[in-house]
């Protein structure tokens, strides 16, 4: 069967799929993902078969080690896959929630009320454990996916959707409801961008790039996510010792994800007290340094920042330094390099503190604290399908609600216009 | 200037715009209102002149007389412009309500806050009100505007956005906030779908084909709106007298807009005794009928539907008409058939009506209603930007909380990770 066929074959089923699982009851999805976890932790012996020819090629391919450890699947592992379900299964069913509800001047009772999207096409890269988790999100938020992995994981993928589509049928989930597409052709993707018919959104999750071609080709609505350009700006009244660990936290506790800080500025003020301490604590630790003049003036190993780096997510120890002369100048700065995802001040001055939170654009505006908060389960959100770098629908962290849409449900007595 | 740069300057000053914007008080917002409403009065005759120029060209080139009335502006369709813009100064300005907020496990205090979507780049057809209607939407909820309307209402565009824009800047709104683009060439609408470093959405607002193009093409995020194939459901539960009044209604009270029926389904227990009078009662007031074979055998007017009517939205006195075996085939046809606008059951069976609203997929399900209650102002919203068909962002009526978006506003004293 060719891609196109077998795509819209996929959408036509998932579209039905939808309709049944839009009015399913909380119990049956919780049982349903209970009994994926089980199946998976069963079958973790044919998973881990199907992974070790993904790890063969990849190796084969030359893939760099990080890589391929992220793309290794083994029985800890797929045991974790089957404890995210549990939690998703323990997670309040969104769906059914009335939002609000009133009477119209006419006597119609209107009650807006929570339900799913419908059908969520979700386009990532390599690590397998993304299949479980959108599987579980979509399907608890009652919605059908599609799903398509990287090409490097294809055989772990389509191993792991092969068994919880099964559990997820046998305990009464329409067929369909979660499909993987099975082709690694490119053409596939592209294809799914403009699969309106069937599609409602598509949450692509990946690098930069992915995310670029899922925007400029789709015509189905696309809800962006990932890229963190983030600030931390070390206010002329900071707790330096306090803007130290946040600083410091920022950029190297995990500078692979989107809510690592890429660029610090410092207030003029106290940069000759704060930078020679903060830059060498970083250099310590390994993190290349390119900074403006000012900065280059109070460590060695600063190197020139190009404008290029004002703007680069560096997902990596390189960190971008630059002294400001004023709030202003920071607010300015992040406005024109911020992918608005989170920003933070450190900083005592009640007044720098509000106007940095109502005038920074971004989903999440911290004062006092770590940028590398903004994340579903840290936001206590308990779960997450991506954080949102966009305005319309969702922003910021994306739990269970934002997988859901709303309708209109409206009683009368014969009323007309 | 060719209408690249146009675009471009317009965008750039739109968006330094919006970071003022976002910061203003209501109390100021609702005095650009008030200002924009004194200036349409007391400009009206220039406005009336600039519109003189659309009409004449509009009949040289022999538009048809319904559309002429539609574009021609007089001192009191301005006096009812202005007056919507009293009406918009006078609701509660979204921006600013928090919507939730908690602690996290580590202390740090999270606000959900509602705040402008940024610049919102309104695409839309004829009519001259719309000019003013969106300015003065999109200014109430904090966002910048790029309008872009019809050729045909060119000069009365120009005319209309000057006053309101100056009048908008002189009571402290920044300028660019309101900006109309000045070319008809078609390349400007093509630009401004790809214009992402600067648009935040876009909204069409038209028929079928602008909305098509707008969705097929733009990159920037959009809210698809309007496109109605609205279905009233006569169950065989009916009370036939309530259901003859909704359904007349549904269909004539105003065919031309997007929540008028344009399918009528029939149970086939009811088809006998409803189906004679109803008819007889459309084709008095000359609706074209064009019915399944069991609905012929009721008037002699109905003509044979055929497949492509189900689909319609003839936006006319037209009316598809079926008779039905079932709840669940008339769920189905729906399903088929539907852009999941606004539909309704008329019936006296709990479960009919339980079952329709739950399992109907439509931003509005009405029991015994009729879909023309579809509205931001028979909703009570006091505002209508459009009617959302799609399910991400917002779905229905659009009021002013559908043109904000939300950011997160986290406190702490020092967290890190």
């Amino acid at each position: 069967m060719d891609y196109i066929t077998e795509l819209e074959d996929q959408g036509r089923v998932a579209k039905q799929a939808a309709r049944k699982l839009a009015t399913l009851s909380t119990v049956v999805k919780n049982q349903a993902l209970l009994a994926m976890a089980k199946a998976l932790e069963e079958n973790h012996s044919q998973i881990v078969i199907a992974n070790a020819k993904d790890i063969a090629n990849a190796e084969n391919s030359g893939m760099p080690k990080p890589l391929i450890d992220r793309l290794l699947l083994n029985e800890a592992r797929i045991k974790a896959m089957a404890d995210g379900l549990r939690q998703i299964a323990a997670l309040p069913d969104p769906i059914g929630e009335t939002l609000t509800g009133w009477q119209n001047q006419n006597g119609l009772a209107i009650s807006k009320v929570r339900v799913p999207l419908g059908v969520i096409g979700i386009i990532y890269e390599a690590r397998p454990n993304v299949t479980v988790d959108a599987a579980g999100l979509c399907l608890k938020a009652g919605n059908a996916v599609i799903l398509r992995g990287g090409s490097e994981a294809i055989n772990s993928n389509t191993a792991v959707t092969a068994v919880i589509a099964q559990a997820a049928y046998d305990t009464g989930i329409p067929q369909g409801a979660i499909a993987l597409v099975s082709t690694t052709d490119r053409q596939a993707v592209t294809a799914m961008l403009k699969l309106n018919k069937y599609l409602d959104v598509i949450i692509p999750r990946g690098g930069a790039g992915l995310i670029r071609t899922v925007v400029e080709n789709s015509t189905v609505p696309v809800i962006e996510t990932g890229t963190g350009v983030c600030h931390t700006f070390v206010d002329e009244s900071a707790d330096l010792d306090m803007a130290q660990e946040i600083a410091f936290n920022a950029k190297v506790s995990r500078p692979g994800v989107c809510n690592a800080m890429e660029t610090l500025l410092v207030h003029a003020d106290v940069a000759a007290e704060f930078l020679p301490d903060m830059l060498e604590r970083y250099h310590q630790a390994g993190v290349e340094l390119r900074g403006c003049y000012e900065t280059m003036k109070y460590h060695q190993a600063v190197k020139r920042a190009t404008e290029s780096d004002w703007a680069a997510e560096f997902l990596d120890l390189i960190l971008a330094v630059r002294v400001v002369d004023s709030l202003d100048m920071a607010l300015e700065h992040i406005a024109a390099y911020s992918t608005r995802h989170s920003e933070a001040i450190i900083t005592k001055d009640y007044n720098n503190a509000r106007r940095f939170q109502q005038e920074v654009d971004a989903a999440a505006v911290y004062v006092n604290a770590s940028t590398r908060f903004t994340d579903g389960f840290e936001f206590g959100f308990g779960a997450e399908i991506g954080i949102s770098t966009q305005k319309l629908h969702a922003r910021g962290p994306m739990g269970l609600p934002e997988l859901t849409s709303i309708k209109y449900v409206i009683n009368g007595n014969g009323q007309i216009r």
